[in-house]
This record gives structure tokens, sequence and C-alpha cells, in this order.
């Protein structure tokens, strides 16, 4: 099979579900020039890893890329390097996190029955099983977002006092946040605020209520630089 | 100077605070028979670490170390093993955390203005800033919990669904845990409940607010067998 024909084939089983990847922004929390999602794990950008995760599990849904445009052509030389040939489709990031999802959003096709999951590209240790609950999921209950039980106990700040919660009932958000495309379209209509942290809280400003499924302590991601060495340790025990 | 002499030099320096170190429990999670507080961390126990940050510090508390009275004689042969001599008083654990810290409590003498702080035996990461900050601040507002500001979204399940918190009032918390000594005997007079997952919640469930300072990602507690490999890379890191 020519690289043509494969990219062709694989463009046909992906048609009906989208995986927005999000790697807007400079990444200067990494100290150094290289945004994070570029950072080499195991000897290859961290993004690739990103793509690979989704590419490979059943879902197969068509990649969307965003990045931020000044990196578009790096990111070509890096693909090239790296013999790197599974489709997707490049966007150029927005200011924000928030920007940057609807310039995704934007390339797909409204009036579908799709799912659109969207990952944080500096998330390269999920896997195949955490990206087919979320779809399964958000077919089901309109939504799903991926989030682990608090592991430390919580306590919630108000000015100079701080009150506990039951740490049972807390849960921290990753991603992929799969939606029922009509859903998350209608959300990212809305005008920005600060507190749109993730999609969840876009979504759930249009009063939908927001389903979880149980992510993986695993799942982390890549903003300091020790976590990439973090990173290679969990890959090896992973056995990957 | 001699063994005898630099102990009892240090215990006249540490009469005053106190620190008490909670190794209770049968630390099952680590999958293996070894309680996660003798794992080797760059070829010494977890517990070693942590104790020698408490006695490294400018503090210098009077170390009391709460520990499953099975492992009294294997704590004995590592101290030998390992030349380890820094002074501590070891205690029985308890059935729970909160039965531990009680059993610590127990060996405190009453009526002193002194100061407590209470640490979990598997976060050898602790830094004698961290230490210091917290005794500082309990001094000044009572009591001193440590914890840092949570790095994801974060969200609250009540039943099926889940609201958004906002993050910037999230605080995931560590140890030590640090309070005047009337404070803390006190709230560990109540009666048990499965609510108390930290002194901070015991304290505050006297009516008593609660303190926050600032602590560190790296002060991690080791849980699970690859969180061993990360604390090795995040000691090289410190470059300690």
């Amino acid at each position: 099979m020519t690289t043509s024909n494969l990219i062709s084939h694989i463009s046909h089983l992906t048609s009906h579900n989208y995986a927005i990847i999000v790697a807007g922004g400079s990444g200067t929390r990494m100290g150094g020039d290289v945004p994070k999602q570029f950072l080499l794990l195991k000897g290859r950008p961290v993004l690739m890893h990103t793509i690979e995760a989704f590419h490979h599990s059943n879902i197969q849904p068509r990649i969307i890329l965003v990045l931020h445009a000044d990196y578009h052509g790096h990111w070509g030389d890096l693909c090239r390097t790296h013999n790197f040939i599974i489709p997707h489709q490049l966007v150029g990031g927005g200011e924000t996190r928030f920007h940057s999802v609807k310039n995704g959003l934007d390339v797909i096709p409204g009036n579908t029955d799709s799912l659109i999951a969207v990952h944080d590209a500096a998330r390269p240790l999920t896997s195949a099983t955490i990206i087919e609950e979320s779809y399964k999921a958000a077919l089901k209950y309109g939504n799903a977002v991926t989030a682990v039980k608090s592991r430390d106990s919580i306590r919630q700040k108000k000015e100079d006092l701080s009150v506990s919660l039951l740490r049972d009932e807390i849960y921290l958000v990753q991603t992929p946040q799969t939606f029922q495309s009509a859903q998350l379209k209608k959300a990212y209509l809305q005008p920005y605020t600060d507190k749109f942290t993730d999609d969840a809280s876009v979504v759930e400003q249009t009063g939908v209520p927001i389903h979880i499924v149980e992510g993986s302590y695993r799942n982390i991601k890549v903003t300091f630089p020790e976590d990439i060495a973090i990173a290679e340790l969990l890959l090896e025990d992973h056995g990957r």
C-alpha cells in the first residue's frame, strides 16, 4: 500500500468522529524555547505520541491539530524527520485554549451526529482504553470528561480561610473530554470568560450536565521539564 | 564528638517542638510485602530521608515515629544496617491514621506552648524550607497546613452529576501540618469518623480555622511502585 493509498483508506474510516488535539500557547512554562509538545519523549516529539494514541484506538477519529501558526513549518519538518504519516488537519492556535478549541471546531462540519474529543497535546500517555471509553460514554450520556479521584485531601480557600471538601467527591480533570458535536459547538458560541479552564466548564455554562469517566493517574500533562523524565518512566512501566 | 554526646546535644536543641512522623498502616498498596516507608530511595529507606528532612531543618524538632508494632524490630535492624543515628522515639501505630497520630500525641507532654508537626512517612521529598515555613506559620496563625494549588481543573461529583469548582480556590493538601500543641491535642480527643482524612480536618471539626501555606509539587507521597522512580528523579533534579 502506498502512502497516499494509506491516507485515503484511513480517512474513510475516520469520517464520523473527531479529535481536536490542542497544542496552542507558547509553551513558555518549559523554561526554554521548545514548546512542550515538541519535547522529545523516547526520542520522538510528545505530540506524535499523543496523535498516535488516538490513531491507534478503535475509534480512529479524524484528527485536527491546533498549533500556533508560528510552529506549522517546524511541525512539518518534524513530521518529515520522524517519518510521521498519520493524517491530520493543521489549524492555527488562538489567544487562549478556548480560542484554540474554537478554531478547531470551525473546521468540523455542522449538523452531524458525530462525537468530538478535545485532548491536550501535552498528555501523550493517554491510552486506547481511555479514548475508547470517552467516546462510548459521550455517545451514551452526551458528554464524557476524563478525570481521576484526588489522592490528596482537598481544601477550598476563601480569602484567608479554608474548608475541607469530601475527598471522595473531588475529581482532578484530565482530557480527553468528548461531546456530541452540537453540544460542543453551541457551547463555544458563548463569549469567552477566564472561568473556562476546560471544555467541560464551557459546556456546563450552557446548562448541560457533565458526565465523568475514570481516567488514569498515568495520563499526566507534561507541564514542567521534570515531567518528561516522569513520562518516560511511566511509558517504560507501561510496557509500550 | 561521640555518638552518645551527639544525641544528647541534639536532644537539648529539640526539646520545644515536635514532629510526629506517621508510618502506620500495612503499606499493602505497594503491591508487595515491603511497606512503602521501607522501600529504598537512592539506596536508603524512604523513612530515613523523611526523618532527616526534619532533623536537618533549623527547627530540629523532637521526632516521634509512629510505626506498626510488627515493624519495630525490622526498623531497628535497618537503622543498624544504615548506621542511622538520628534520635527519635518509636511509638506503635493504630488502626487508622487518626489512631496512629493519637498514639504519637500521647507521648507529648501537655500544658506546653510547643508546636507539633504531623508528617507522612511516605513524603521523603519535603524540604527544610517547607518544614521551617510550616512551624513559623503555625506559631503565627495557630496552625499551618502545607498544600499546593491544583494544576488541573476540578469537578465535584454528586451522584451522577458533577459541577466545576474554581481552580484557583482548590488546594491539594500535603504534610507537614503543624499546630499549637493544645489545639491539636484537644482535636484528637474527638471520637473518630471516616471524614478525618488528615489532621486539618480533625482540628477544623473543633471550630478552629485552618491556615494554608504553599508547599511544593515535589513533595510527593510515595503511594504506588512507580512513585519511587519518580522520587529518585526529583531528588536528582533537586541536586541533593
